[in-house]
């Protein structure tokens, strides 16, 4: 993305923001994260969304990842999130409790943009067309490696409610094939997009 | 089973229970409870479980199965059974529904035959002995015919544990694979008894 942000969404520039995200993980996870916005600007001119919004939304949708447990609990206190994430780890925080992260710490308002961190990970039964950029960019970017890549890439890039179904089914059959905890909630998605 | 009831658990004989299960099914359904029956009493020798209560609990537990689903809605309302369960379909219902059936059509009040119904299609976080039995008895009788049975069978009479893991681990397995709707308890019992 080239084009300067009109600041609607993020208080400064894109590179300010790529600043910010930057010190935030690790150097491969910043190259994940433009892989992401790579993939979640395509997906947003496919489908006649908000470039601007779909490019914030990727860059930050990691931000919270590499904090410590001990900080995601007590974002979950004070901002008295539902006290069942307290059971949970990482991989459930960094979206839900990450959102509250970004907003604080990077002054991101706008609830479409939260909303599609908060359900990047798991998906959920309501998803509007920025939730499922996100949960589609973020399976499908250039870096991701797994079997059947080629296939959700295909599905991303000609229907995106197709290519969530693809994600959430896939998923969960390779965290239940690896014996992997499954996140409750993760089933709402599954049989709202996958079954007829 | 060839010894008497006690009549401690229900309020006749082997003969007018069997009587009684055969007129509320299918033949196949009943040809099915027998073998559950088998399943379920060779289960209760091995983990020292009483018996007759084993076997019970086997010709009970899909007495239900054939009611109308308006039936079932009726009773989830008289009853005031958790609402939600008005959203769900006969696979859910007659096992926690079927568990009131039975209570009042059979006088069979005993506390763990009704709960291993109610726990006998999805499992439970928690499980007591016959739960485990029913759960895994309904999945490995004879008339059992699908991938792995073998495995199932041969976990089931030496682990029951490690068969309660199998059954619902591949249980999910299979729904998923086949795009099937999954209850969302059903997850539950998945990362109490897979998930290490």
């Amino acid at each position: 993305m080239n084009e300067e942000y009109s600041q609607k969404y993020f208080p400064g520039t894109r590179d300010e923001l790529l600043n910010k995200v930057r010190k935030s993980v690790s150097d491969k996870r910043y190259q994940h994260i433009l892989g992401v916005e790579k993939a979640a600007i395509k997906l947003a001119k496919n489908n006649n969304y908000n470039v601007e919004k779909a490019s914030i939304a990727a860059l930050v949708h990691d931000y919270a990842k590499e904090r410590n447990d001990e900080e995601f609990k007590q974002v979950v206190i004070s901002k008295q999130l539902d006290p069942d994430l307290l059971n949970w780890n990482n991989f459930i925080w960094h979206g839900v409790v990450g959102a509250e992260i970004i907003k604080d710490e990077l002054n991101i308002k706008d609830g479409e943009i939260l909303d599609a961190v908060r359900k990047h990970t798991i998906g959920a039964e309501k998803m509007m067309v920025l939730d499922k950029i996100i949960y589609v960019a973020d399976y499908v970017e250039d870096g991701r490696v797994f079997p059947d890549v080629n296939i959700a890439r295909t599905l991303a890039y000609s229907n995106l409610n197709d290519a969530v179904a693809f994600e959430i089914k896939h998923t969960l059959e390779y965290l239940i094939s690896t014996n992997g905890v499954v996140y409750p909630a993760a089933i709402l998605t599954y049989n709202k997009w996958v079954v007829k």
